[in-house]
């Protein structure tokens, strides 16, 4: 068999390119006499990784120097916890809700203080982002808490928050490095890799120096604390060193298509290309509001059950795999990540267009 | 360049046959049509990699039903913290010092309660296992914990301590699937894998049913319980699906070597020859109790700093490399775990040989 396109919300396809190299050089990496896998996360092959990794980050993102870049572990569930056991310092913190992400990581917050939510788009099933322009936001709020692109509902901000001058805390888990962003409008932006970096097991931290506090909650585990590992400059204990290294391939890939902003004009006319003909079927139509598209994940339905099993069972034959939508919302979802190319989404409007045709009523 | 022989301590050295069949099906896996990468880790192909990697440790190490086994991530330093916050009921526990890593469990157990050390190795720089025949257990100890082979000082329990009924919490990371060991004896065994199991970013947690309990510290993340992943199979979040992987690939490797006696008689061959070497000869000596000697990592010393550098760089040269020991016990180190080959210690021990001829005064 040959490779399908593979529209999964994440893990998520990843660049030809670099699975290729990562093949390569895999037994036995440059002159190193070994594979990255058994370096020593001490050694200077490695330390030349880790640094280049964070180096071509920082280019891409225009990452200031007044914040650090960790490589952790533990997912986008370990942030929900660190997040308010590292910046709870009045116990107060503000959540948007736009999803079941954002619910997830206020809930976490719970445990450690008062969490107000400040808008959420529950009433409707999260299809769209609230109107952030202006906020209650809490006097005493240590931090204003968002989840940028979601991942299930197809939602993403349009316009960041007014939070009236607290820090801005963003999960970009699924629109990282798909688009150029301010790093100055934020306190923190944090993503798993595993949409659109690199495989499972790293999670980014980007995070404003002042923000690395030495009086964290109590009981806040030494692996938990920003400090420690920025201090350590992610090397506190042994990281993922593979899945860092695919990550810094990805970062490559990336430069050398022209940075973010080739990757968003990419990704806008993949999306457009999708949506467009979502805009125009007489069987399939998105679950979101317009303004509130995401770029990254594409919800659809036809309104019938049986159809989408089926649709979905016959996208799977015909190589376009992972179309089924969450359970929450039904129907279909394309996940169409950087590393998924415009002949894909254009394969899958194909589809779907014959697909409509052999089952007009 | 060729591949080196890799004595670093961890990551560490994978067994060739491993990272082959990894290289090869990288950017496809099976007939999946996508690397293991890019799987989502609820797919059918996933699930099957993840379920087979259970099992295969299942049979490898002889775990009773009564025992979850848990992929998680963040490493020796999260259980650090993990282990108190989920078992410290009474908040008393007891822990035995032979090495750094027990030191730094004790450290982080203690922001949660009482710790005891009930025997330690402190005082030889951590080179012999304490006397655990009889210890000074806590009447109201919620565990006793052990770090069971030293990674950094080269001793290893020849015999497990007596409890007196107490569960015993181990740390088996440096001599994780090297031996054939009793799981019934454990409430708890714990390795991060990345040095003799698979690629950094997995720890895997062996634990007794009545261990993973409902009523943990307040405070506890919800990442931070065993629960939490016990319940969901490993899969409440996104795994580290690829080191997953990597790790079930040793798994069978393991398996077709005939598994742990077979892998334990290699091992003990491989340590013999450099322990032999290192009790005959005039200018090397290990720095290790001879009865607490670890089959994984060897220090020895010349007792001549410049003569121990010199000899690092000239094995280095000759492709004998990391052999640089840790800078708390000086000289050399070299760790055969279970993937470096006889043919490895041999031509070590023969570097060693002529190094010591022609360095004779």
């Amino acid at each position: 068999m040959s490779r399908v396109y593979n529209f999964s919300a994440g893990p998520a396809v990843l660049p030809e390119d670099v699975l290729k190299q990562a093949a390569s050089e895999l037994f036995e990496y440059g002159d190193s006499g070994m594979s990255v896998m058994e370096m020593s996360h001490r050694s200077k092959a490695f330390e030349n990784i880790l640094d280049a990794a964070e180096a071509d980050l920082r280019e891409l993102m225009g990452i200031p120097d007044n914040y650090k870049v960790l490589f952790l572990q533990g997912g986008g569930h370990t942030q929900f916890a660190m997040v308010p056991m590292n910046l709870m310092k009045n116990k107060v913190a503000d959540y948007i809700l736009t999803g079941q992400w954002a619910k997830k990581a206020a809930k976490e917050a719970e445990m450690y203080g008062k969490v107000n939510i400040v808008a959420s788009s529950a009433d409707k099933t999260f299809s769209y982002i609230p109107d952030v322009s202006d906020l209650p936001i809490s006097p005493d709020a240590d931090y204003v808490y968002i989840c940028q692109n979601n991942t299930i509902y197809g939602t993403r901000y349009s316009k960041l928050p007014d939070t009236k001058g607290k820090d801005l805390v963003s999960d970009i888990s699924s629109m990282f490095l798909s688009e150029p962003m301010d790093v100055t409008k934020y306190g923190i932006l944090w993503g798993g890799v595993q949409k659109n970096v690199g495989p499972a097991g790293v999670t980014i931290v980007i995070i404003r120096e002042d923000l690395i506090r030495e009086d964290v909650l109590p009981f806040t585990p030494t692996m938990l604390r920003y400090k420690t590992h920025a201090d350590a400059k992610s090397l506190y204990n042994t990281p993922p060193c593979y899945n860092i290294y695919v990550c810094g391939l990805v970062f490559k890939w990336l430069k050398r298509l022209g940075g973010l902003p080739v990757m968003e004009r990419m990704n806008r006319e993949k999306a457009a290309i999708l949506y467009d003909f979502l805009d125009h079927s007489k069987l399939f139509k998105g679950t979101v509001r317009k303004e509130d598209r995401s770029l990254m994940n594409v919800p659809f339905v036809t309104g019938n059950e049986d159809l989408d099993k089926k649709f979905v069972a016959e996208a799977t034959a015909a190589g376009l795999v992972n179309l089924k939508g969450h359970r929450t919302v039904g129907g279909m979802r394309a996940s169409i990540y950087n590393a998924m190319p415009r002949e894909g989404v254009e394969a899958l409007v194909r589809f779907m267009d014959r697909f409509e045709k052999e089952n007009a009523k």
